[in-house]
């Protein structure tokens, strides 16, 4: 599937409001565990998007696209969310990631972005040079991603009650 | 986490319309694909959900629930999808999804089951015997399976497009 902005933001739209129904609703054992920094519950997930849409995605295509010298990109602190968001209930989270996400998706509408400018470079503090389309598509994916990660923390809360059944479910193995 | 039918159903009765917000109004790029029976687009998974309420979850309870000497599940078809839904479009299947999880759902709760119920017993085709409670409990991860089956499908539809930070990307690798 070739790249194109318009079916990226598809995706790009869509994810706050998949995760708020998704999760809105559920009792807290779903969502809310300790705070284990090698496996995110859901509500540190959506934790670690509000600062994605902060401090990432957004942030990183402005140095691709300034006129200035320095193209590289300011590293992104992969574990802010567990000070940054802690003791806030997860439905403010949703919230707030939406009303971000909204924002940011609009300024890459506005920008209007020629596929020349998707060939532009800048530095990556550990990968080194990217393309501002490769920054794109890698927000597409990294939400998908941490959809991903959301279910796969769910399921295993009920990987004690499947029974036999367990040796089916690939996401439990 | 301790198997509740409450929390349990939480979950089953949020799926259809996460899939729905999810996949609903996107690019045909990013849920239909060819019919790779061994890897299946997000199309031909809500084909197989459907099939599910139909022939599997609710029915296999009623088999554990009745009077009736044979307890024995009739094994479940997981490619059926590929024939009974060919041609429908996406939408339809999202609303027949949801018509059907929903009358299952209401169904489960009318049924009022005791912890005793939870314990009564079925014979699986090739599982051998499993309990009410595990069925149900299996039901509800099926479901995060299978959202983590189409995040999966679509981000692979990137992979191409997100150069050096694929090594960043588990859902990629």
């Amino acid at each position: 599937m070739k790249f194109e902005i318009n079916q990226a933001v598809e995706i790009l739209s869509q994810t706050p409001y998949s995760l708020k129904r998704m999760l809105d609703d559920l009792s807290p054992e779903w969502t809310i565990g300790s705070s284990d920094r090698d496996n995110w519950s859901p509500y540190a997930v959506i934790g670690h998007l509000i600062h994605g849409e902060k401090t990432d995605w957004i942030p990183r295509a402005e140095i691709i696209l300034s006129g200035g010298d320095n193209k590289t990109f300011e590293p992104f602190d992969r574990l802010a969310q567990f000070e940054r968001s802690k003791g806030r209930p997860l439905g403010d989270l949703l919230t707030e990631f939406a009303h971000l996400r909204n924002a940011n998706v609009e300024k890459l509408f506005r920008w209007e972005l020629s596929p020349e400018q998707l060939e532009l470079k800048g530095v990556h503090p550990e990968l080194g040079e990217v393309t501002l389309g490769e920054l794109l598509a890698t927000w597409v994916v990294h939400d998908l991603n941490h959809i991903r990660q959301i279910v796969n923390w769910m399921a295993m809360r009920y990987t004690d009650n499947v029974g036999a059944w367990k040796a089916y479910l690939s996401i439990l193995n």
